[in-house]
């Protein structure tokens, strides 16, 4: 790929000014165009070491106005970045709607970097290659212009460069190890570089190499791709996209119907005795969790009144509160909304060795965010599978993910919203928006079973907590988490 | 202090276990009040090693819904944390409006750790205590409750604590560095204990010394102190606070109408060649920046139209954008409004060795929070000491901080209102917002004058840019942080 010609034949001075002056004003008018059209996008610049990626960057930035840009550095992960997925810190990076985020370096040196000092194998390789194409295309498929240029120059140039810098004492702590490896073993790197550019280079998210040779031709590619590009995905701005289907093995489930809650209930004193057990079992496994720096991640959704809450306090008593955290999930904020739906949730992740409990989760995409129209059709049914392809990466990370779905029937909830409603203590917790979502019992009731079905993937299937009997199900929990977590930690 | 007596005397079982009966459900009532009334809660556990911090907040919050709380733990700042301001990380962790947030440690351990350890000398004690002092009266006066706890053990209960813990596999790890060292010199750990509790003893955020050794007991003493607490908060949440004096030096700073533009101007070929010099100065100094690792704040104020945006440009082209931000500031999200005046800001500083150029600041509460009577008048004459307190934060910490409050009169502004109005590509940045705060001019610039003259000490003086003509501005911008930053950096 690198060997290939440029996208764009080096023009004469002349017509290098001409074209600069015109595509400069063309991303200033575009600036308001992404604004006006709430794009998103996002600009990866990528390449050789002294290929002079940060003044790339500054050089587009010069003509855009400061309130719609970011730009983020990415380096090695330090020693916490680690401890969560890769992915996270990208994540945490994406732009706002209407704005441009530049990315300098970011995924593909990480995992180049790591190829070159052969801490990659080829199977974590090929992993995070999966990992990247599902992220990139995940970002393009929720409407992200995603722009990936690489900076080239050849190895006698980078040489030059390197020197350059290495000769005067303010510029010398520039040049990184990386750089030096690079030069010495350009061949190499070459090769571990044009692999991975052909195996992310996608329909939807294309790689643009550039001539880095001299810096204003640099700008000039980098422009007219970034021009290109916007004005592309503005055509394409309202378009559905193709709903990919899951690929993920599923595990047959029940529909809610078939549910029965017929002997599932507990006396006081069996509830009593076998919560005390199964805490004690959970505080310990909690220990071991911490030391083998495994991360746990727990999703409870459910019906209104179906005792998740109660539920969700019987587990956070059996843990130190020093390694757990509880992520009530409401309606987002302007500034989430504002972003990718599953950035809330990637910002939320635990460290490795920690607890994260998310009381209402990532699938209100499929299910209030379905039924109240607040995302579109193609929206909600793509979701299913980003949503697999994200509990994936939890999995390929090493996380236990153990989903509850807290279920009761719909006069077990009557009941109840008539106990709260009565009782002075207790009323906080009804609002109207209840009694309006009791009244879309049967269209929820449809989504449910869609998610249960859609979602329930080898590596991370629901388990159905009837809770007709709340003891019951917070006595089912405890058995699942603890029977979760010992499988992974014997 | 240590050695006093406790606030309360412990009870016999049965009393203890009805107290705690009648505490834990006062909590639980109290925490819908908390929200009810929008008051932020912040609950520090500090104590020796082995009091068992950790699971007397897990009992704490055992009452309450994790919708209201949130726990923060803090250990040893990482490298990167280091980068940064010490109270950044806490300011991060303030809890919204109507929240608790409980700080398994905090900046006591932080302190106290590194006094153990030697590292830190007596005079930077003394100015962490004022930071310190300052940092919880900032939040006691912004109608935050501080609730401050040690739990105290005896060095034999720690001594066996210690032990039980490290002869158990799972919980072996528990046992830090920093417990043995306190175990083993447990009199001098006192010491350094005993004068940061008297040094930070105030009366808006007192500390109270909980007897730790049993866990009952801890829990009931701090549910005591914390429903106590949030009484006291409630009754006095309305009330207005002292307004505190300035006590650092103020240089003596002219009024806007004594500012006067005459000459102030410059011919596009004096512009040009200066601009060009400057820019590779600054682009020199940038390097420096780096290297020697000082963080540069620039703060941007002035009048709508008066040039900033232009000013900015002309300083950010000359920097590495692998090393600087734009922060445009415009009115608090919802959960930054929900949090203290500065969070926005603290959360926004530079890591050392960056810059950060923000376009319009923490100066907001004292212009248009006060005009607009977006805060009480209470809230906006503290602010002014609240921001130098903020600043000399930032000039203790070792930032280069410039302040420009870039200038021109009513009737340039009208002439560019109307150039803005009537020019197509400009448009979007005049809006009806603007033609009425000109109407406000004369009240504006009140709030201005006494801005400058209350907030320009000799640490963070105020420049005042006459930008008639805006080549002028820009180059009298670009000499003032070459000549603060050479002052720095030689």
């Amino acid at each position: 790929m690198l060997k290939n010609a440029y996208l764009s034949e080096k023009p004469d001075k002349e017509q290098l000014k001409a074209r600069l002056k015109e595509q400069r004003l063309l991303l200033f008018k575009n600036q308001t165009r992404i604004r006006d059209s709430k794009l998103p996008v996002i600009v990866i610049v990528e390449g050789w070491g002294t290929a002079g990626k940060g003044t790339l960057i500054g050089n587009i930035i010069n003509n855009i106005d400061p309130r719609f840009y970011k730009v983020s550095n990415f380096s090695d992960p330090t020693p916490d970045e680690k401890r969560y997925p890769m992915l996270k810190r990208y994540y945490e990076a994406l732009p706002e709607q209407g704005k441009l985020r530049f990315c300098n370096s970011g995924w593909m040196s990480e995992i180049t970097r790591g190829r070159i000092r052969g801490e990659i194998s080829d199977k974590e390789y090929e992993e995070k290659i999966d990992s990247i194409r599902r992220f990139e295309r995940g970002l393009t498929d929720n409407g992200y212009l995603v722009v990936k240029l690489f900076a080239h120059i050849s190895a006698e140039v980078q040489k030059k460069r390197i020197k350059k810098l290495q000769d005067d004492i303010d510029t010398k702590w520039r040049v990184s190890e990386n750089d030096l490896r690079q030069n010495k073993d350009y061949k190499e790197c070459s090769k571990i570089f044009d692999k991975y550019l052909e195996d992310t280079n996608m329909p939807s998210s294309p790689w643009y190499i550039l001539d880095a040779s001299s810096e204003k031709w640099t700008e000039l590619q980098a422009l007219e791709r970034l021009n290109e590009g916007i004005d592309t995905a503005l055509q394409n701005h309202s378009l559905a996209v193709p709903i990919i289907q899951n690929t993920f093995p599923l595990k047959k489930m029940p529909k809610l119907k078939e549910i029965t809650f017929e002997g599932k209930e507990l006396t006081d004193e069996e509830y009593k005795e076998k919560l005390d057990a199964l805490q004690d079992k959970l505080s310990d496994l909690h220990n071991r969790l911490y030391r083998k720096r495994v991360p746990l991640i727990i999703a409870y959704e459910g019906w209104d009144a179906a005792g998740k809450g109660g539920n969700i306090k019987r587990i956070a008593e059996a843990l130190d509160p020093r390694g757990y955290e509880v992520h009530p999930i409401s309606s987002p904020e302007p500034h989430e909304k504002a972003r990718h739906f599953l950035w809330r949730f990637w910002t939320r992740l635990p460290k490795d060795g920690h607890v994260a409990i998310f009381d209402r989760t990532w699938y209100g995409r499929v299910m209030v965010e379905r039924i109240e129209g607040f995302c579109t059709e193609n929206d909600w049914k793509r979701a299913y599978n980003e949503i697999n392809e994200f509990e994936k990466e939890l999995d390929t990370w090493g996380a236990v993910l153990i989903k509850f779905w807290v279920h009761i029937d719909k006069d077990t909830q009557l009941e109840r919203f008539n106990d709260r409603q009565n009782t002075p203590e207790k009323r906080w917790k009804i609002t109207d928006e209840d009694w309006r979502n009791r009244e879309k019992w049967d269209v929820y009731e449809e989504a449910v079973n869609d998610m249960i079905q859609k979602t329930s993937t080898r590596f991370a299937p629901w388990h159905i907590l009837e809770s007709v009997d709340k003891k019951y199900a917070r006595i089912r929990a405890l058995e699942i988490v603890v029977e979760e977590l010992e499988k992974r930690l014997k």
